[in-house]
């Protein structure tokens, strides 16, 4: 407990803890207070999500090479998955699907260009582990190809009955799950010396004791999914008052949000010139949402929401998803970097956001 | 003539030869067995496939290097253009264009994809030409796009009468076979060391006689006509019979039917790690399909069709063959290969064969 | 003075000045002689622009590698720049689309291709810096799917207001040009040593004196600007004569126009093996289009023009301006050539060429 409370003191981002008892007093007190509701379920999430992940972290360095990479690719994108799951039950299936499309768009744009960015000014030019990151980048782009190709079709038919989509959907999203196994296989077990990520891990955190690791990862958890209820209840109407689009929400916001922690992580490790590990974070988060996360909240869907959920999605984040996969795949092929790539990065995940902004609701 | 009868005895796939008379006698039999003729007529093409490849690269064996190689590059996808034209002259324009958009596919990622499963199994990492593997794939892919820009740019109009496409596609033909002949110019005559393929040749496999060779070359042309003929007649009434759309017939199981005797060449590299030889085969003969059959398919509609055929593909078949050659691009460009890549390879596939499954035939 | 009597003798091309006066004369002789106008003020453009990049440089020179750089950079264009004001002010946005998306997959495409193919005739395989390359073709990717994010999105969506939209372009406009500016500040004086065109200019080639290049750049940016009126005015009616299509005056004709001085750079850069040059030029100048030119003219049309100009492309021009782009990325990402690769990028600029000209003009 003392290493919990000795991380909170050194952490200034755990700080904003303090927001999670407040919103739950807020909820209690002023239910209708719908923006309010909406920023500070905001600010609890994020330090609950950098928990999180240090809880990971640490349960994985205890247990080992092989049952911790699984552990830190299975719940590496946790909060992501209860934000998602607390939507699908509220019956909010644009909302989760704008989250994963955004969480893939955020990874490969915001999170890779901030850290080439960031490790630009430091270094002149950094290079960085051509192969792995060529490995990773081929995997994402066949992943997300995979988990759009309903769309991309449909988009291009116009056509196709909701019956046949949902088959689709629910035979794809199996053939998704399978292939992430074949991936977890492959990156912790056959080749493993490819993935960078196995090697890093945080350097300077010293991880915590199992049963506080665990401890935090259950209690956490818990505490995630109670925001993420406010979160999703309070967002539509906020948003309206912001102005902004439920595009725009789920895509920028929900995103930015959910991989607070990661981000913290990755531009870390720029600065400290271990470009490996940035690239392996941001890519490797996205070719899981993409292979685990939206897969799972398909088949979930017949079990926790309203009716089944599935894999169309609007025209708009099929191009956005293709653009920013297809951007990450060539900025990584040289395997080298300077800031001005992030900023190019930057500036194509700006240009998504101003157009979402912008964009009346009805044509999202 | 025992050269013939040699190889028939050794390779186990040849005895399937005993369905050519069978699929003859059935027609004139049960002419009203559409389900029975279109089976009997798969196994009877696939090893008159084997056969005329063997003839094929016999023949170029023979007549040495720049003649052969031309021979094989030009007789390479006979069996699939001996289908096409008889759907051509059934006036069956959809199977036409989904056997070559098929084509395509199957080449770049079941053919392509199998070969680095099924050598990744057996080797940990191979690599493979760089340069050679990235010209094929650029060619591929300029190829393709050549192929498609009428079809792209209708589909983004969605407009353009029908006298404007065919005088497009004829126009696109004569261009196609152009670029195509300049490509035998190159990889044959100027510039010959950077293709892989000229090299091998299936080893171990002696070349037959001259005479037996041509003689083979003729009759198999002839036969696999005739059991075309069959297989066309009989595709539409099985397809249904087994609920299968036309476009994943032609897609699908004409295209796996058609390549049967390459992927078997090209399996059998990859066991060898012989990779080079793979993706040669792979890419050089998906490349053969976009710049010399699909223009040859509309020049001839002109003479043997009921109609002129124009290159405007169904969208989701533009879809697919975009993402299958940009895939096989992406993928080759770094060299080398892992049984995971040709797993996600397959896995892109799988979900095109999935799609067009449950896709209702209107929208196709 | 002398020194520039001394050019125009020596250079064949500045002989085509004599149409300069041939063209006034003739608009105020016979103004409704609009395909001889046309005819005539594409004949005067084109040394003018020669004129135009020799001057340029000869400032450039004499100015120093910063600010000489910097004038580079943003003079370079100017032909088309002017071309596309004059066709501004007259209100015909379409023509200004056209003659900005043609510039784009001219440079890429034509102007590449034309150097490989050159190049490729007189020496066998070519390798150029890879680095600078993939740097290059990098930003002209991004640097296009910023530009075309609008279009690609309200293609898909096929919605989208007109207020919304403009909205958006002129935010879009600032965002390109923030970009612009950190992308010279990053070529020119941050990593000023990958770009290999800075190194360059014309051997052979004396720089002119100050006076001189300040006087010529001057009264020679007047001309263009007055004869590509003349071109503005008469470009629509020649083209119904000639039986071409807006779309295929603007995208081919007018982009090859602007285009001729670099194009006879890069051509004679690829002839002498310093395909690096010729590589910059084409994909930088790409990149320049869409980085600068296009956003300068979203702003300078609430200025100048008869109503506020959007950055909205019609669907063939996205779908060609993304091809073009995503080829360039390919082509140069192994940094070596042969005249084939040469061959197939013309050959997909044909294709579009071919396409727009048969193209009834309702649709594009």
């Amino acid at each position: 407990m003392n290493a919990l409370l000795k991380e909170i003191r050194h952490n200034p981002l755990l700080w904003l803890l303090v927001f999670v008892p407040v919103v739950f007093a807020a909820e209690h007190l002023k239910p209708e207070a719908h923006t309010l509701l909406f920023v500070l379920s905001v600010l609890a999430i994020v330090p609950l999500a950098a928990l999180l992940s240090h809880a990971t972290e640490s349960v994985a360095a205890k247990t080992g090479d092989a049952v911790g990479g699984l552990l830190n690719a299975t719940l590496g994108n946790l909060t992501e998955l209860v934000i998602a799951l607390a939507a699908l039950r509220a019956g909010q299936y644009m909302l989760v699907k704008a989250s994963i499309a955004g969480a893939i768009v955020t990874n490969t744009l915001f999170m890779l260009g901030a850290s080439f960015l960031l490790g630009g000014l430091k270094h002149r030019v950094q290079e960085y582990n051509k192969a792995g990151a060529r490995l990773q980048a081929g995997l994402l782009f066949l992943a997300t190809i995979a988990l759009l190709i309903p769309s991309a079709i449909s988009v291009a038919d116009s056509a196709g009955g909701a019956a046949v989509l949902s088959k689709l959907s629910v035979g794809l999203a199996v053939l998704l799950i399978v292939a992430y196994g074949l991936g977890l296989l492959f990156s912790l077990k056959t080749h493993r010396e490819f993935f960078a990520s196995a090697e890093g891990g945080e350097a300077g955190e010293a991880p915590w004791p199992m049963t506080l690791a665990l401890a935090t990862l259950a209690g956490v958890t818990v505490l995630v999914a109670l925001v993420s209820e406010v979160f999703v209840a309070s967002v539509q109407k906020a948003a309206e008052t912001f102005g902004m689009s439920p595009a725009f929400v789920g895509f920028i916001v929900v995103a930015l949000v959910g991989a607070a922690a990661e981000m913290a992580s990755a531009f870390s490790a720029a600065r400290k010139n271990r470009l490996d590990l940035s690239v392996g974070i941001a890519l490797g988060s996205a070719a899981q949402i993409a292979l685990f996360v939206a897969p799972v909240l398909v088949l979930l869907s017949y079990a926790i929401g309203p009716m089944p959920m599935d894999l169309q999605f609007w025209p708009g984040a099929v191009v956005m998803i293709l653009i920013a996969t297809l951007t990450a795949t060539m900025v990584t092929n040289s395997g080298r970097s300077a800031w001005f790539v992030g900023v190019l990065l930057l500036m194509v995940y700006l240009t998504f956001a101003m157009t979402l902004y912008v964009l009346p609701p009805r044509v999202q």
